[in-house]
Order: structure tokens, then C-alpha cells, then sequence
């Protein structure tokens, strides 16, 4: 079952403007990440404008959804080892340390589905595997270390 | 010495559309990446919009940065390696097959400067290391392993 809320909308207000996260950035990615069993899960429809070569998109977009849905389902894999609930008070913060991709195919504009798992989970260190997939074949893998930051929870 | 002309202004019309290096993308980030000595390097001022936390820059822009830089970089090396001048015809073009980030510290938006080298050139395979520098200072470290892909001449 999923979760009912999106990560990204219990952000702390120094977190909600980045650019591919924040849900108050008035032109970025605005993705959302929700919880689901033992993954997480992030749909995203990325503007025609991200082309790389003919029809598929561009490195840069799927990095950048990869990194993006990594930092949230850092967030929601360690507050659900922790058994806090999502939405409970401001969501953990999560910064990315390392990104690796592998570009597997490439990746059609579309509906794109970024499913992650944990690889592992620590205190402060949280690494998330993620596949991103168009009509359910996978294009594109990543593979992330991301690090829990200190959040003011004013203004959130 | 560096060179006159960027590689991304002699790719095939086939390449001239990607939203990272595409010099006809009309909205995309139009980089610029120049040979120099034994290095390549890319000027780029992110736009204020490609906000993280606070001042700092949003990993998906470092990483797509890092990812256009490369294969610009993968194609100057290269044809250097072959001794093909730049602009002497349609460049050569790699894409993107794995690309590896490390977010050493945060990245203030500004100017920034790529600065590339080869790990490895082989007939089809180049290994491209970046380092983002921001006044001088390396904030980001990228590797990537690029592929060389037949390119159409025609309208180029």
C-alpha cells in the first residue's frame, strides 16, 4: 500500500525550494516520492523540451530524477527503520554524497516510474538503488550514498 | 593553447537538439566545451532558478553539468587521440553509458568552471574525470564512461 503522502510535502521550509524537490520551487521538477511496502516510488512525466538525441531524453533529466527520488526515498526508507510515521512531524533530510548511473537503454519521453530500494541503512548513511522504468522496462539504473543533515523544523 | 571553436557548434544535426549541449535546443543549457593542452573545459553559469538548499546548486544540475561536459570532452579527446582537428568535419559523439558523481562539498550557483581529463581513450570507449571548480575550488568530482555512436554527416 502507498503511502498517502509525498515526502517532499513535510519538508522543512529550507528544504521546499529546491529546484528538483521542493514543493514550493515555482518552476522545478516538483517530484513526489511516496513509500510503498519496501520501495518507493516516484512518477514523473518529463517536458518534451529534456530531448537528448531524436525522441529520448537527455542524461541530465535522468540523472537528475535519480538523484531527486534518491535524496526522498533516503528520507522514507530511514523514518520507516526508525517506525516514524510519514507526515508525523518534518521528514528527515537527506543530502546525496555519490550518484552513479547506468544508462542502460535509452530512455523514451514518457511516463517514467522511478522505483528504489534500500541497499542499506544507517544512522546517518542511508544508500538507495532506484530503476527507472517507461512501460515497465527498465532504461536506466542508479545507485546513491546519501547523508542525513540537520533540519531547522521552523516554518514547516 | 585553447582551441577556437567549441565541439558542441560542429556536431551532426542529429546531436544539435539535446537539451544539456544541443547548440539549436532553444531553452536548453547550450554548453560550450573547449580542448585545451590536455584538458577540456566548460564555463557555465547556472540560472538562479537551480536553487538546492539555501544558495547552493541542486545536484540534478551538477550532475547533468558533469554528464554534457563529458561527452563534449569524450569527443575533443578522442579526435585528438586521431589527430582530427576540431571543426575539420562533424565531430565525432559519444554518449553517456555510466556516469559517477561525488558531491565533495555544497556548490554555491555561480560561475563555474568543468575542467576534464582522460582516464582512458580507446577506439570506442572513453573514460572522461571532471572536476567542478567554483573560484578555484573543487566542489564536485565526475567520472564518466562514454561510448562512441555512428553519427549521419548529412545537414551537419
Amino acid at each position: 500500500m502507498k503511502n498517502q503522502i509525498a515526502v517532499q510535502d513535510t519538508y522543512p521550509e529550507d528544504f521546499a525550494h529546491c529546484y528538483g524537490c521542493g514543493a514550493r520551487h515555482e518552476t522545478g521538477h516538483r517530484i513526489k516520492t511516496f513509500g510503498a511496502e519496501n520501495e518507493t516510488i516516484t512518477d514523473y512525466t518529463p517536458a518534451s523540451v529534456y530531448t537528448g538525441a531524436g525522441e529520448f531524453a537527455y542524461g541530465g533529466i535522468i540523472a537528475s530524477l535519480i538523484d531527486c527520488h534518491s535524496t526522498g526515498s533516503a528520507a522514507i526508507l530511514w523514518m520507516k527503520d526508525q517506525h516514524i510515521e510519514i507526515g508525523s512531524e518534518p521528514a528527515a533530510r537527506f543530502v546525496t554524497a555519490r550518484l552513479e548511473v547506468d544508462f542502460l537503454a535509452p530512455t523514451p519521453l514518457g511516463m517514467w516510474r522511478l522505483v528504489g530500494h534500500a541497499e542499506e541503512i544507517g544512522d546517518r548513511k542511508v544508500i538507495v538503488e532506484t530503476d527507472l522504468q517507461v512501460d515497465g522496462i527498465t532504461t536506466a539504473r542508479g545507485r546513491a550514498v546519501l547523508v542525513r543533515v540537520s533540519v531547522s523544523h521552523e516554518g514547516a
